[in-house]
């Protein structure tokens, strides 16, 4: 294989990438136009990273309709980060916060907050395997909550909110780290937005915060500086030296959501890949979805095979074609086609037609 | 300016990478060889990651002969965040630590520690502007310490330990970000070196940390689990999605050291470049050195000229000669020749060249 094929890459994060963002990204390496240096190389300091990040931000800002009563931050330590940083900074003394167990990640974020204070379990599906998400009016919220916790889609199910839930004066604080930007999403209603890069906003190495300016400030002091959102956004997240390059990448990826149309576009473009696939699992009696409809994920299509003994080898007769990373999550097996948005609807049509081919010689 | 075209790089970091390492990165940027993605999109889960991480390993160990007794880890948040996770990692309650203040970072070190425990000022220089590193005798070690904070290079003041300090049985921590394999180093008789990347090691995004073992364990369970080192450590780095891309440059830069020889090679250059560059300040009445002869670094070279009011015109003209960052930081002035590991002998002569210009121009 030479260094310019490429495969379908259906793993679920880190994820594919928009080619002509690769394309700019490589042509640009060895030294930025006018620069003289590689991104790779430049200071967060210099007047070139100055550019890349408030362009980063203007360009998320309009894609996603962020308005003035919000910080954009770009932080490390990726979702899990997030998953202690909220309690440290939300969650005062005596305090309680309502978590909606969906997942092994909501878990993961739930365990994480107790540490810090008392953790109210507000709704959960895991006496259903976590195969669904929970209906707006399951929630049983705390009164005077310090916020509500929401894993917007569960990459490893394959389910998701298919409108996030009101969460009245308590501020709700969104996971979104597998679906933020795939669409349209109601900033002003949140009151915090977390994900890590990976999935569909550029690679590893940075994650994205965007919280309700009052909300930022709860951090005590006490806190270490990195983990309090306060000193992120007092330094335009350069308090000290962000991951320029994943920053600049991210940059190049709101970009080309400009160039798509934006959400409501990309919305249109993941609905339809989605549907196509879902149609293809539902049209069979070879195969068959584990989400349950009306929780289904338009990013992480979740299926098994009828004949369960089968799917090593479809896994393996799959990649071998050259669609890579439908193997389910070891927790749960199965089948796995994760198509952010970067991902393209080509690879989507060889998976349905590599689909209806097995099920023709194995079926 | 083209993009190939490249100039001299002098920033304090992020900062130059070595060209070998930036051309293999873009040759291999829109598809890793035999693997078919890049490595932008690879899951920190695959074959090829997993390589890619023992590799860069294998290599580092190699290199600073890092033995069995320590872990060696690749983390986020930068040595910032380093501040904050030592003290609650290895200082207990009711402990102490013992920090050397030499200079603004460690300044920031031993903030971070005091809020979670007793932080000792073991020795400082700050009476005389941070313009050397203490000598062995003058630390003041507490009996029992938790560990003694050292910070071996400092960046701003342009000061460097020489040998780094015996602390007896209390574990040394180094805060090596901006000389970490510039030179050998004795890990053996260190508990914990931590470091950012983007000095000498490869891009911004990526920390290392290699500490001792047993020290790894005494993080309390209660911890965040992204910082607790002994999650990273029986994680293998990869409890959480890691910064794939800055590892996989940091492994490229790994083998671009080897290929210099390793670091009693790379120490040879580093002292020839270093001289050099004093050479000339010493060798001129135009110009003068800041660092205390004894406590001056390899890597950041500080000095300012007899005329103060000539040097906005100096940095100013350097830059237009293709000389980039040489302003010293903005909290003391003056100017800064950052000469890490991969900054070109070729920069070296330059600035030497111009500086001896601009003496016979304005002198």
């Amino acid at each position: 294989m030479s260094s310019t094929d490429r495969i379908f890459n259906f793993s679920a994060g880190p994820a594919v990438l928009p080619e002509p963002v690769l394309a700019e990204a490589k042509q640009d390496l060895m030294s930025l136009p006018d620069v003289g240096m590689s991104v790779l190389e430049i200071s967060h300091r210099s007047k070139a990273f100055d550019q890349i990040l408030e362009q980063a931000e203007a360009d998320l800002r309009e894609l996603a309709g962020i308005g003035d009563d919000h910080h954009v931050l770009f932080l490390q330590g990726g979702a899990s980060q997030q998953f202690a940083m909220v309690p440290m900074n939300l969650l005062e003394a005596g305090g309680v916060a309502d978590y909606t167990l969906t997942g092994s990640w909501a878990k993961k974020a739930a365990a994480e907050a107790a540490k810090f204070g008392t953790v109210h379990v507000c709704a959960s599906t895991e006496s259903e395997s976590f195969t669904r998400v929970p209906a707006p009016d399951e929630l049983r919220l705390t009164p005077g909550a310090a916020y509500v916790h929401v894993t917007s889609n569960n990459t490893i199910c394959g389910t998701e909110w298919p409108v996030l839930p009101s969460t009245g004066e308590a501020p709700l604080v969104v996971d979104a780290s597998s679906d933020l930007l795939s669409r349209p999403i109601d900033v002003a209603a949140t009151g915090l937005i977390y994900g890590g890069a990976q999935k569909n906003l550029g690679p590893a190495g940075v994650t994205l915060v965007i919280i309700r300016k009052d909300l930022a400030e709860r951090g005590a002091e006490t806190l270490p500086a990195t983990l309090r959102y306060a000193v992120a956004a007092q330094h335009g997240s350069r308090y000290n030296t962000p991951p320029v390059f994943a920053i600049y990448l991210f940059g190049l990826v709101m970009r080309w959501l400009k160039d798509q149309g934006g959400l409501a576009a990309i919305e249109t473009v993941n609905r339809r890949k989605a549907a196509r696939l879902y149609d293809a699992i539902d049209g069979s009696a070879f195969y068959r979805g584990t989400a349950q409809p009306g929780s289904r994920s338009m990013m992480n299509v979740t299926f098994r095979l009828r004949d369960e003994g089968l799917e090593a080898r479809f896994v393996q007769e799959a990649s071998a074609a050259g669609l890579s990373g439908l193997k389910g999550h070891r927790s749960v097996g199965g089948q796995r086609a994760s198509i952010y948005n970067a991902f393209p609807e080509a690879g989507v049509a060889a998976l349905v037609d590599f689909m209806g081919e097995f099920e023709r010689t194995h079926g």
